[in-house]
């Protein structure tokens, strides 16, 4: 019915839509195999940081490149974002040092707490994003 | 506050679930790097298929190995499910003969379309999801 536009984002107004989702999706390479996970995520205006359970098959995967997807759809309008990010992930748990102040004190909303978290930081390579409208 | 609670799905709940959604993440390695990208899909009971125009980079990546992920997620409640598929992807823009009736006749409500459209076929090759509640 109505035109559909897409619009490219800039890097400032991919880093905005990023600080209002809680949700991300990890893209990692397992065995040659890509995998993507669902993560609870914090944007703390420098990096990516979550906090995660999701296993053995993570402990496989190479993080030396990685991506992130964050993406918000209103069904009913067809309209939508969404932001990709290329990065460096690191596990981050037992290295406190590297740990900031901001992000010791997260409150992670998150939704799978056990023993096993680990946290991870994404350090940002490249971001792009696009609005569909 | 409330104990959070991961159920592993059934391959059939993932396959239901996966008929109320219109956007999925499909999960690709291009030059060594993995990749997002949303796309609109319909599930038909035997694939995953998608109209693309992703561009030049799709075009580069391995569609042997994918990985396509669908979630739906309220933040409100901290609920929420998502459904992990590997598989093998395959252009079917021309093979015409092997296009369903159905997906020929799918109705996408696809948010990006111009004359570049490719469809994309996902054969799943294994399927698992999680619910928290």
């Amino acid at each position: 019915m109505s035109q559909v536009s897409i619009k490219q984002l800039s890097s400032d107004e991919c880093f905005e839509l990023l600080k209002t989702q809680e949700v991300g999706r990890l893209g990692v390479i397992v065995d040659g195999q890509p995998l993507i996970f669902p993560v609870n995520y914090i944007f703390d205006d420098r990096a990516i940081v979550f906090k995660t359970t999701i296993g053995t098959k993570f402990t496989h995967a190479s993080l030396d490149k990685v991506v992130f997807e964050v993406d918000s759809v209103e069904y009913a309008s067809h309209t939508g974002w969404s932001v990709v990010i290329e990065g460096v992930a690191r596990d981050i748990t037992n290295a406190i040092d590297n740990i900031s102040e901001s992000e010791r004190n997260l409150q992670f909303n998150s939704w799978i707490t056990n023993d096993d978290n680990h946290y991870v930081r994404i350090h940002i390579s490249s971001i792009s994003g696009r609005r569909i409208s």
